[in-house]
């Protein structure tokens, strides 16, 4: 194993900070690197925002819902869906480009484009001692978060993304079997064996939760995924894509 | 700089592989890597296929717009968004989800999981001295891509990652100017100055095809990016998610 991939290997999300700034020289290259991605035909449909106004950080921090470490990290991001620039391109080549820019297809595009990028930045971080934090709490009230960082149509603020020195190190929750998310050749699995894997993983969340909490919780997979997704979040996401100018067609 | 940050800079698209297929410990280190990716809320909404069977690969190829590298490299691997893996998971759990399942939130939530699990692959396969091409491509035709890999509702093939021994290194395209992409505290910009960068870049880009054609091409961005945008592409895609029970709310 080369240490890049012990670099990804040894991910795990870090919510507890130190109070130490990242350097210029630590952003420029953890955004160049998320510049080095592969984008969809050369489109480059993102933008990042670098908070660093305490009061900016603080607002973010309530609208994310009370997370404290949007407010204390080394430095936060926030990574922006952006066909903006775009729409500012059909204006000076006189072209029109509402069918595109519109389009459901270019908002997967500009999705993709900034996720390639931001796990590209992740993996920088990292690779530098730093730990991260996604953010996926700023798009509980995306209309304050557009207002907060001044942005105009046509971009979405996608995540945040805090970064910084760890303080509490947590540990790496086990991931779905490996056969159960890799297929070869085809999707279509027997049911029975589907169900099994999920019972399975279902057996090794329940003791991993057991043993760090001291027997206290032991939830199955399946039931806290059936429980979060009970509830019914950012419903009013269709909406608000649609009056941004995006996946109208 | 160490050398995790050097593999992500060094990237570049590879469309030319040697004739070697990748072993199964390759893939699974690769897999791995991008379970290791943070998922939102724990959901690890997407799945891979590896396609080894030549007369599928020959059919992506095909409807992937007849890209040879689709066919001709070690590993062909079709990242997808995946809800029906918590389709499954609401029968078992015997809960509702279905208003979650369909909103445009989790295909969000969806599309973000998996992109970030694909460039964590691709990390690691650049890491091991492989080449890696995104093939958007299959999205052409979904529908099709769907019955050569028997796949179900609620997940959406979103591109193809062809890895393999490179044979043909290209060149780097140049990046959008760092401070066009990345803003401190707020997106507004000068529009002066927004559009000054881009003509700025689209002299570099010029440049840059200027020195690879031997002056034949020497398009600029914003050109490039109008004359793309101008046609309209997979326009399908909203109907055709909405037909697979995904972003109807």
């Amino acid at each position: 194993m080369n240490n890049v991939i012990e670099t990804i290997l040894n991910h795990r999300s870090i919510r507890h900070f130190e109070d130490k700034p990242l350097t210029e020289e630590q952003i420029k290259t953890i955004v160049s690197c998320a510049q080095a991605a592969a984008t969809s035909s050369f489109i480059q449909a993102y933008s990042i925002i670098g908070v660093k106004d305490p009061v900016k950080k603080k607002k973010l921090a309530e609208l994310a819902g009370n997370q404290e470490y949007v407010e204390k990290n080394g430095h936060f991001f926030v990574f922006c869906a952006d066909l903006y620039r775009h729409t500012i391109i059909g204006e000076k080549e006189e072209k029109n480009l509402e069918a595109s820019l519109e389009s459901t297809e270019k908002f997967m595009v500009a999705l993709i484009d900034t996720a390639l990028a931001a796990q590209n930045a992740v993996i920088a971080a990292e690779s530098l001692g730093l730990g991260i934090c996604y953010i996926g709490g700023i798009r509980n009230n995306l209309e304050e978060v557009k207002k907060v960082l001044a942005i105009p149509e046509r971009v979405i603020p996608l995540f945040g993304l805090a970064i910084g020195y760890p303080a509490t190190i947590t540990g790496q929750k086990p991931r779905l079997p490996i056969e159960h998310v890799y297929h070869e050749d085809e999707y279509e699995q027997d049911k029975e064996v589907y169900l099994q894997q999920l019972n399975d993983y279902n057996e090794i969340i329940a003791n991993y939760y057991q043993q760090r909490t001291d027997g206290i919780r032991k939830d199955r997979w399946t039931e806290q995924m059936a429980a979060m997704l009970a509830k019914q979040n950012r419903m009013y996401m269709k909406d608000y894509i649609q009056k941004n100018k995006l996946t109208i067609r």
